[in-house]
């Protein structure tokens, strides 16, 4: 993909499983992006030269997830001045997600990183696709059009329930 | 100030305290806006009004401050496509600040809110300008200015440690 | 069902498996109910248009179930005068239920929503049932009755254990 | 006052500093009450004979606060078939409030307690004028009534801060 | 068994998985005991007879098993004068077995609970069975060579650790 | 005072302002008792004879109470076969008390611990005196007085309220 | 192996699934260690022995993992003048892991351990040989080696994700 | 002070007033250090710098305190291949101090940060000198000394409080 206006980076390999719901939901909005494994641990000059390169390479923004003492969100925010999105993983090594969100939230007056939820790799790409939409009357209207489907996917529950009624063994659940 | 591109909001005026710190900072790096209360809970009406109008009346980001359960900023961005900036306030009648943190942050998928640490308006303030740079150079070269001067006061305190030696009393603590 | 007296709606469909639990002890109990799917997140303004014509519909009690930053019993809560009963689900997005919990019982002064357990439906039910059965005698006796059949059902546990013997393989456990 | 609709009762004398709330907004709302002192540890029988009598009192509500291990609203509900609303109370002894709120929230199937923000005793008091006002329609005018003052304060609030700017010290916070 | 001295109950026949351990632990050590199921929010008056009797019946502890907002240990206390020990059970309903836990733990002052670790029931007997051993040299006897058994269990580990290596392979683990 | 039947010792002189709670009730209930510090991190010979020799001493039960990783109730607990109440204190270093308490009550099979709520050294001693009147008529008697005397307080406060009312100002309270 | 500088001890064998890590890593870094079973609970005597001989055995540092109420780190640091290295165990008792970190790592003022994350014997291995190495070159390269081993497999990771592409299906995810 | 073996830094100089108690334990024990500010966020060059020349310039042991989203300590040790220990700083924006003991003790493997308890800066002090003193005798003997002091401290408080009796009011508490 040519010129990619977000990027996307992970700790881990082992986080795809996670950070890939951003890459499909940007490829469906039609922001090209690219996605590699950048540690701040393991690789911290890595981390450091892709930080101070991205704006210069035409990034517009970076999606960045991590588990446990999360550190790569944070540390990338506070060497690049694009917007930071950072996208706590719940990882092997969590315990139940709460260092992953907390390490990423907290950070200091001075370098925010725009937080989503545990996991919510969806949701990062889609705040990514809203920066860029900020100045692309093209992925605006994309994002329009996304909320008007989420809307209607509701709106064909809610008369399914009420056609079908709501006993779960009606409509096809489990218990 | 005319052609505001930020939308500061909150739930209630005592939450001024701490959301007028995104405000100082968007007026530091140059960044127009405006300030107002709209409340979730008491006035559903009046936000459902403001998060339609937002974007055609020029904005390009959404602050939103609230405490408790605190459903402002993930009810504004249910209704806008503007990227929206969630602050968790620790207000009186919260727990310790966790249900302004959970609240915000755990939006379901389709539907993100960029949450910034408890009390974090400074770096909403900063995260906004960040989005309005992506377009703006002059607020890019703001923002670059902002980081170097936070650098400073770190190499300055640094220099002073150094020179005057760690003891509290010698720097003038009170413990 | 004509003239139903208790609303029940959830934020997506897969709240179902919680919340059918409501609706299956309203139908024990006698009292009409209907059941859909409306989401803050998805619908606002489907949310903002059944909370508003709840009353005039003949809806006596509100039952909303939501999961992770849940959004659905405060803002019909603050739309309606009727009571409005907030089930936190557990859903594949929470952090442990805990996101679900506060965002829903941490409500501002002024717009109360009676919470009860995480996952807890069929309490919601039996609350909703105990509300319309201030002002309905019917429903009351049925609701005494219920209680008795709870008592009935320990004081056979306790008959069967007293008898049995407490050994687990006794009585059928597997560990 | 004759014939009290809502009977308010607390474990300890010191919880009155949060219940008296639940009692001002009922008065308010023009619902006929009753306050005392009921404590599930140290009077245990007063507390079955209260919850005992109280449908037959005439009472249609209860609202019962407590702090720490508190088992004051859920004992009640044992007991009586009317709606219990729980009050969690942050008392000296309590962890930050969580135990107040958990050991409140988290009845049983069978046995609900409409649990209300920590220290939430206004909701309380608004809660049960909703549940008197089902069958009630001076209290359900009164209800709207208190509703839109809510929506009147904050559109006061609004236009304040839109008029004399958000600067604290313009508007008088100490900060 | 006749004359039990320790009094196991519990708010429902599915906690038995758990409170068995507290059987079982009794049984070898010797101290006589009896089971039952008593629930504090569906058999209120059985709970309060139970606890008026213990001590005229000849027990000397209550052993009270409950999850959730657990009432049963502490409204036992409340009413008889023995010791009552709590055992926190993490059941189907409880938050990761936090509502158990605080629910029995945080007691007010003058009713106290002894409270052992979730799902703790073995050690909930054999605190019961040191309690009965402070009037009772058999039983204190019986507890000194459980002590000891604990001890040989512990060094018959570490001789085979240290003989047959570490490697989790060589002594059987699946990993 | 001779022939301490209760050992009460702490891990540091600065958990007396909670500890001496327990020394006070056990004095009102008659039952003597000696109080020292034993610091399981800073004297952990002390810790291992004052354990090893209390049964010895005529103690019959050990009260032990510590903040932070508390170690010192459950070091005892492993040495003695005495009964072992401990007493979670929310020292300085305490975060909130959590540590305090979970490293306390969270013991292995075999070792248990009677844990009290966080800083409740009064249900420590109340809970002590229990135990040793299970062959102690005297002490029994005593604490049956003191029941009794806790539910007079309650009656008195109820008493109080019913008849000057609950509006905070008329019965002193200041907000 | 003759003449082990790390001693690895652990509360119960079944520890031994996470504490492995610890050994394998040091034999990878070429540290002499051993391993064995020392209980702070069930075997305090044997604890206290170990603590007291390990310095004039020729240890250099102690690694004791526990969990649950994990008193052992602990307890050893307070006998010996060694660092001590604590890994919180995850293990079937513990209330997912929180007891176990709070209660290694929350220790008094003067008695420190060096605590690793939740089950993370692993790092408490690598930290091992760090501190060894501060006097042995040879471990020192070994770390140095070790570190760049790591760095290398991120960045074949990061190749391998930019050939092959993101998508999980494509570089073998199960979803 | 030449050739400083254990080097103290922190994110921001408002840490000092934690800090601080390092380096006077450090002094007290005769080892060599020397302090500075060094930020993660807001000088990562600097970070790096520190961290790669830390060996080479004679250090044997890092102490870096933090709090928030805390990283420092975590960054240092990525790059460095000595020794870090991490102190979490209860910091004016953190909540309650649990984000800064989780972002520094979470780290993944590989990567490890010997972490001490909130605001336990005497503690990293002693174990950067337990640390030192596994290759340099005379700070082996400062250890011992100083640990015999922490003990002779109890025995006095103890001796105290056996003279002089429990009341606070004896010994000079306010309460």
């Amino acid at each position: 993909m040519n010129n990619p206006k977000v990027g996307i980076i992970m700790g881990s390999k082992s986080d795809l499983k996670v950070m890939s719901e951003a890459a499909e939901i940007l490829e469906e909005l039609n922001v090209p992006f690219e996605v590699t494994v950048v540690s701040a641990h393991r690789t911290p000059e890595r981390m450091v030269d892709y930080a101070k390169e991205a704006q210069a390479r035409g990034l517009q923004v970076i999606i960045a997830g991590a588990g446990g003492a999360a550190h790569l969100p944070g540390m990338v925010a506070s060497i690049t001045s694009l917007p930071v999105i950072g996208v706590p993983v719940k990882s092997r090594n969590s315990i139940d997600g709460w260092d992953s969100v907390l390490s990423i939230l907290q950070m200091p007056a001075g370098v925010p990183v725009a937080t989503v939820a545990l996991d919510g790799a969806k949701n990062a790409g889609i705040l990514a696709a809203q920066i860029v939409a900020t100045a692309d009357a093209q992925v605006a209207e994309k994002i329009t059009q996304y909320k008007a489907s989420l809307k209607d996917k509701v709106l064909k529950s809610a008369e399914e329930m009420e056609e079908q009624g709501w006993k779960p063994k009606e409509i096809g659940f489990n218990r």
